[in-house]
């Protein structure tokens, strides 16, 4: 008679886009990472090999789908192959940037749907489950048929600013766009705070004016919320226009930092005096800035594996949306 | 040697929800109604046959997912499964109100993402295209594969507005919420107005206080424009929080007139002075008011199934959504 | 070095069709139900979530696909999608009535098959397993790709006669149409009984006559034996028949009690002294009748979950049909 | 600027398993039998190679499912392969005779559903639609999503008899076990005749016992209905309790005559008179006897391709179920 | 509260096409074979039902797909098929002789890919991983998107030379064709031998000249090198090449011994001295020579079941191939 | 009555790899390039949109899926879902050259197989056909269940050596290595050749060596054949390897010229006289060189994509395999 087989190990990865990051999450969920080795052909191609025996294991591969967006996104599908057929039981993909994730409606004629094609992507090559970060609509879970762990960066954003000496102060949380003021609403609740909105139109120029801002400003430490801040051109026109309303100061806060292009020095150059991120993306040397205020999400992303892992609910991880309205 | 086939014909069936737009737009097209026997037995099952051959033709189905929701969807899913295996070469369905499209995410742990379920649903069914209008979210077209064809109905609510007395006069569209302002800002730019806010919080009251109202509203004509009219609790208390910020008058428009519970009743109870609706869904006696102007979308829908049929380009129903901005 | 994962536990929960059933299973099976919230809003939509986590967990979900047929049925779809984005490890639904079950196969020309349509969408919507009850066609089973567990009432249906005075006289089992033949004697013989049959043409009146008697029922106590009772017209003809033809007294068994429109009524004013049915469907007060027996199937879905759920064959609930005959 | 391709031809290719059929359908259809090589290697493995272009076309490949079941199924199955890959736009299969039709449900624990099995290959493997006859359950069409063609070999059975000498006399037609009353009741309809059953038990040797006979069959020419015979056994068995019963003589019919092992000197050796059959199946010589009638399936087929491929109804070639019932 | 259920136990299965090494696995594998009943019908159907409870059962069914092919690749269909439905947690196909392996590719228009459409019968049906062995062409492991595990038999086939009193000999290993030189590489290298290729052109007369061999074989212990041996057509004639080049003796080893027609005889009649072989597929009296060295992989595939229901890594049971060199 | 839809016309795009191919395949196939953006943002995302409208038209898309490997074959699939998107009729993909296409297998455990991979990719976003060239293992087309058009640059390759000098006198064919050989027998049949294999083991310096080298090259003009030119390292080593075993002079012939890192420098270091390569891939002005002649298989793909549009049989382009041989 054949003895019992153990349930499957937790066994963390990190792929190439943001190892720092992976090294953190894993010993906040108290494993070492996994051994697998990711080689760069000359021609351009990928070889993975995965170091050690995963059959039967639960895995989390952790990718950020971030510059170079699309050798990042083949190297996590690649992996995700190569662990589908070594016999991987779960597949969850903790993904700290959600690549394309702009691309998630057609918006003339004739174009992609660019998030929709990766979570397809990804559900076809076997992923059991998506954990992510402050994605850029909500909607994106349901882009998923697999489960999406739908984390949320707000009460770490928010918690600097409680922390500093303007938390006593007048401050109100400013949407840089029409399609961002539900997310300036939950942040603005956490502090407890008044919105205001940049009438954002087709013209950037005209961003810069004092009249595109809706809202009282005067006077108040304004605080702009996105979720991607990458060429920094609507955050910095932003920030202007809010200086030019007589606002006190401006700081921004993001997610997911981009940077792409000169958003670094267009930073510098601005009239915002901090900007708070998270650490989902992997700032290289050259896009970093002394206005960078870097908030960890590995202890984020390291418990919510703990407790998928061994089965827990993981709702103490999100801020809760509000109910259903009548409308 | 076998003479060649004739490509297939186009033809319009008309579901049981909304018979009296599925005729306009069947007119608008240029074809009589297909010939189908839709019956519901004493025990709440639906039967469904087709009263004439549409083998290796291309139809184009008309239903409503209004209330009673499960029951249209279900009449719409059978018809499909009807059509597919009679040999329909192609299943356009028109779907000039998608219920269950405010269920586009999971709000809160352990809730269903009900948008994508019917989706799945009708896709699995073997519908090939989608013909929808005004989705409570671009979104939804990435819970597709297959085509959809978004139809918008910005320039029919509008023309309301820019024929009547006050087009000259100051103008103000107003989001009743925060999701919503994206939405304001588009018709704002047809009627070349400003945009205010209703910052509509958790809790009900507070959003039928003057202070709910972010941007000027002083002395205008206010719009408030909404996707869906539902209970229509938030778009009353919005036109009283716009009257109390010293609006002179307050109008609204929706695409969609839902108008559940004592919707109508709380419409002609409020300062609303006319809602601009269209006939997305159809509306029953108990639910007309003197207060409502509707517009046909037969038109509209009619015009997009002969394009479609001739593979033609839709553009030109469409109103363009901005391109990707600088984030 | 992390610790394992404890084996999913046993989940039952109730939707709405008929929860007093679902009380005697999960107590039968030796659990509460699990807390879930199922509102109804004013639109027809429906909304729920699962209140406890269900993470990693076997789930049995308790539906009767009965009037109202398409909003129990998108019901259960949806709270399907919710478990499964909820991360539940496998979904079981337990279907007591599967409504529909009578559109299995293409009557005529374009008729849609809405029983396996029915199975498609459950299917996609990744329930892991089907356990149903006297399927009105055993090929229903193959409708599906997964497993599905198909009890049988026979034997709980037949032991109210077997307990009965009657059960040393002389008795007969009727199959009220032609196709319930097999079903009949399945019966008879738990009964020690000879057949007879209703030969059920297309006109109804036809079939009061005694001549449509197919076999011997003189002075014998009569059994119709049917899978459904829907109207009540054609087992209430059968009897007129079966006492014009001699019989001494006329009873009558079925699983399913739709009993629709005045399915009741008629029973009551018919010549059946009893009505053998089980609690599949939930009976409205406004449908109980004197001549109702109810047999509750509580104990044999409570007992299957228990034995599904340890991994436990099930065949001992089971009326073994006979083997492959020489054809 | 390219020209417009033509639509696709109709080509017809014959399998291996009755290529007589398959000539007599072509010229009904008014086509060649397209070229096509099957090659069967002596280690068992079958190659084909299609012979002629079928870029863009639509196939009708015919091949009935009889002994040797599993190799004429992998012959259908790899020439569908075949077609695919080549291009062929619609691959219709004709299938005369629809092997393991009589596995379409589990009858007890841990058994196959062979039928619904071999409906996913074929799904699976991209065949576009069924064209049937006489499937032992119309639940069969429910195993497949694509259109299934069912047609009814009824009239052309009833023929015979309407144009022999006993149709002016008293006929009874016979169901030889109780799933096939339904059968037995539509050909009586079309006969104007009685019907009458064998309470065909688990022992064989009870059905030979004149008790076995429900119904009056006394002096009538009796004739037993039945869509297979296979080994014979029941037919043969079920005729010797007729004539017991004092049926004047005793007839049969039936599409498929698959008379495996003994079956044909069964029939020769019993008090059979003649039995009217199909060429659904071929017989090979050494099964022939001069008590078989055979009716030829190859204009019925050869018409419904034809109507098939002009994209016209098939309704005439039905004969129409009865609609649902009161039950 | 419902105590927790154990993990699947290890059960496996015979087919029919080879019981005796499918009793060598399951006694390596240190279990008894399972209990099913696969019964043959006259009309050719086959009837499988396990019969011992597998519900949520690891299963491993063994079956070469060898002559009979087609109805050895049905049985092991339908065994998957049923044992799906019987709720088995995973279903390992165990295949020594994968049938069709040699249909990998379209040489030429409008033929199948046989070798692919078994892969996708198989994972249709709902296999959960493949065991594997020498197959034909490596990549046919990508035909698949479930794991495959695919065994080797070099250095069982090697163990004999190495054992025998060549071993200090000179000795080349020769490819018999272009496309096995890469097995006799890894063959002989295995065995410290140079390698000697049959440059086999189209006309088979030609290959029998000393002139088709390429490399040096002068004197020396020739060793073919193939994976199959069907008609041994090839084998016969490579060898008489061989000795006609001077070669001073012939052997040939081969996975699979299909043996089809006449090629036991004419390996008899053969300068081949001895020819080695595995039991992979079961070789019929009538078949055996010998020259035949029959090596059993019962323990292989034995150990490599033991490995894989125990999750534990199989490396130890491959013979790597090189990594990807410098093209 | 609705008038006819046209057939959909042919719609060749381009996408970024290879431009100048591209264009001389549409002047080919006697179309003009349609019309697409494909914009590389700095963040690394890909925006396309079709700026035509392509409804109900055939699309042939084309790009080499070479360096940039990842971004490239992105490019192609967010393509093709804007394509599918757009109601395309069919999306046939022309990939002159198959990225990844030597991963075809696992060579060692817990490797993925990513040429499988892309084809699932490919596949699953909508692809109606493939039209390849040259193939790394024909094998592959089997990882589609899709028409694969498999064309051949043989001739195309060959030609060059048939129209210069050396075409009278003795020429030999080499396979680089071992899995090369059946590609080089095949252009040495076309050039009435020998053939000779390089004894390609796992230390690269062996190979350079002259006992290396298998069969009879001393005084011939050797031509190394091979699919793909990489780093060149293996083709550099086997021209000295042949050189030293006495070869006249060295040529080598291959379809793909990769060429990266330092393979344009290692082969004009080389004793090579001349590469005969094709245009599948676009050559960088740095990786030129004199020693390279290149031959165009812009008219293959262009006359291809003729035929196919036409459904004309492409088998003109092929040269064809040889049948299956006795084995």
């Amino acid at each position: 008679m054949a003895e019992h087989v153990e349930a499957g190990r937790m066994k963390v990865f990190a792929l190439n886009s943001n190892r720092p990051l992976a090294e953190k999450i894993a010993k906040a969920a108290g494993v070492e990472l996994g051994k697998a080795t990711i080689k760069h052909f000359s021609d351009g191609e990928i070889q993975i090999s995965i170091d050690e025996s995963i059959r039967g294991d639960e895995l989390f591969l952790i990718q950020s789908v971030s510059d170079p967006v699309n050798t990042n996104l083949m190297e996590l599908l690649i992996m995700v192959d190569a662990a589908r057929r070594a016999s991987a039981d779960k597949i969850n993909v903790v993904i700290p940037y959600y690549g394309y994730s702009r691309a998630d409606r057609k918006a003339r004629s004739r174009e992609p749907i660019t998030a929709k094609l990766i979570a397809s992507l990804m559900q076809m090559d076997g992923v059991s489950r998506v954990i992510a970060l402050d994605l850029h609509a909500a909607q994106l879970q349901g882009f998923f048929d697999i489960p999406v762990d739908h984390l949320q960066s707000d009460r770490l954003l928010t918690s600097y600013f409680e922390n500093s000496a303007m938390a006593d102060e007048d401050i109100v949380v400013v949407a840089p766009d029409h399609a961002g003021v539900s997310r300036a609403r939950r942040l603005a609740e956490l502090l407890s705070a008044p919105i205001a909105i940049i009438d954002n139109r087709d013209d950037a120029e005209n961003a810069a004016h004092p009249e595109a801002v809706i809202g009282d400003v005067k006077g108040k430490h304004a605080i702009l919320v996105d979720d991607i801040i990458d060429t920094a051109v609507r955050i910095t026109i932003s920030a202007d226009a809010l200086k030019k309303a007589g606002a006190a100061d401006v700081y921004a806060c993001a997610t997911h930092a981009v940077l792409s292009g000169d958003a670094t020095q267009r930073i510098n150059d601005s009239v915002l005096k901090k900007v708070v991120i998270t650490d989902s993306i992997q700032l290289p040397e050259d896009k970093q800035s002394d206005k960078f205020v870097v908030m960890s999400v590995g202890d984020l992303f390291g418990k919510a594996i703990d407790l998928i892992y061994h089965e827990e609910p993981v709702d103490s991880l999100f801020h809760p949306a509000p109910k259903r309205q009548e409308q």
